[in-house]
């Protein structure tokens, strides 16, 4: 067992881009039951978040962190020299394109699609060792929806959902406001174990 | 029985101050119970939303909007020209002191309380006529829980309360990205009918 | 302009048939715009709680209120007797079937499609008058999309949507709990006003 | 660093008894960023399933599990063998007298206080170590006021907060339900280093 290191948002570094929040990475990874050692491919890695935890868990392991923006493979190289990580190797690309020629993983984790939500989806479970587990992150409507769908076809996965909304609160002054952060959704799917 | 307009929140002039969301001011109106006829304050009234709404609802009545901000008070004005509202009143004080010398009321509502919640809960009582509606909302955990341990201490009253949270569907291309807003509490109470 | 009833729950006949709460129901009623004289089709109308507060406030109009089970055409009976409403008539049957010979209409509600969502829909944009209302309530993933897929495609349809969670405040002894409820997806359409 | 189990809901033995919830046990645990060796003390441990996994967590370390009725330190000891975890002492009794004779901490969980929050609170103060870590769940607006209260008003403290809704999907035929769980309030708190 491997921990969830939980770091805290305002740590990493992250220009102007959207961010997977505190709460929702720690379920993500979780729920992705990485273990150390496990080859993890993470799929529009963004600011690397994600990536970074997962290769703090996976210490003798590796992550690959795909992602289609020059200033996202900047901000992944930024925060894995930040937090002396040396188990990420970026790719540039797009995925599903951007996924020939990586190895067999133990774990993919899905934060952005590109609107090419089934062929990646199809790719990775080519991809995923029996066992694997697939996490998927949806903010929109349709890639739960097609996240469900695609997911729950597949023979020999299992497959759960949920939604999180996380309120920080906010102290001004003597007041305690709850403040809103949009609501994710975890597709959590795990491989069969048997070919 | 009387409509609840339900404008929505483009409508309003606002400047850069915070406004009461279309789905909550609904509740809000909703829960007041408001009749044609009332006469309602609106404590903290902000950008007369609230206000306006209300006194759409309450055509022969009127609304007295206390506001402790001139600006307030000027967007209320504005608010009101626009949407032809001529049975509004802005009163440009804090409450409870801007409460002195105000009639008898059928309905009174606290959008913000500038930390004197306590006062303005007993000035309320005064003056709320029987069967009188006292409707609160809450945006911090000190005002939530204030507001419920000071109105189901006052004998007679009877109080009910829930939070909302509301994410609105944003369509950007064809994705529909769900959009947190802050969640209110709504602390919706009714004074006995009896002196 | 006409009001909004917000009944509580309790005070509904409900059997043990699943309803739609106070809040969503009243958001429901002031996103569909309901003017006294309206006509308004309630399918899936269950216990009739939305058919009901529909039919009080489009007095001079009428509700047609189409529900598939016998035992909820009976509480729609019951309902309808108990808050003395007089202008809706229940419809045993299953939509769009059941929609056949049914008059244009201003407003339609769609709470349940049994998996007919498309063509209910479709038959929804004939019946509906130009500058009507169509809105639907989804608390499945499927629903969601399928809604906004749906009516974003349709030619001259304003669209807009979201989420609402409420959580009611359960007063047990000094204790004030949090008491989720399910959260309801609000799509609501209005159509151009011209043919 | 040591991982966080992640073990679902249903796994474990709870009788009839409410029980914290997977993703909020997950955020509790990692948000009381328990390290292998830790003392931990639970207090309203219930059915010990916050208990056992901070004990698979803090491997070499203890978990002292205090809960006021014997039906629950029953479902704890049961857990703890189900789970075969042996570094869980189950101890019978209210805090904070349950607390007295205690070893000093490194985490204290508060999921249950029975009205004596700012005792136990103060009494978690006097056994946490330098740098150690106090994390209260919350479920009624009386505890999320006072936690917030108390701990942030005890000097060289640290305090975070945020409230956390899961909705689960459930799947029933080909829909995915939107399935609410009450919402938990988290705050997290770090003692300062200095004695």
């Amino acid at each position: 067992m491997v921990s969830v290191p939980g770091i805290p948002d305002e740590e990493f570094i992250r220009g102007n881009r959207p961010m997977t929040k505190q709460e929702v990475r720690i379920l993500t990874l979780v729920k992705a039951a990485i273990a150390d050692g496990d080859i993890i491919i993470d799929i529009g890695a963004g600011t690397g978040s994600l990536s970074i935890e997962a290769a703090l868990m996976a210490s003798r392991g590796k992550v690959l962190a795909i992602e289609r923006e020059v200033t996202g493979v900047e901000l992944i190289k930024a925060n894995a020299e930040k937090f002396s990580v040396e188990n990420i190797t970026p790719i540039l690309g797009a995925a599903p394109e951007a996924m020939e020629n990586l190895p067999t993983a133990d774990v993919v984790l899905i934060g952005g699609s590109g609107g090419r939500l089934a062929d990646i989806v199809s790719c990775s479970d080519k991809l995923l060792k029996p066992g694997g587990r697939l996490v998927i992150n949806a903010v929109t409507v349709e890639t739960l929806h097609n996240a469900l769908q695609l997911t729950r076809s597949m023979p020999g996965y299992r497959v759960e959902a949920c939604g999180v909304q996380v309120n920080r609160i906010h102290f001004a002054g003597s007041s305690s406001m709850f403040q809103a952060q949009n609501p994710v959704y975890i597709i959590a799917c795990q491989k069969g174990d048997k070919e």
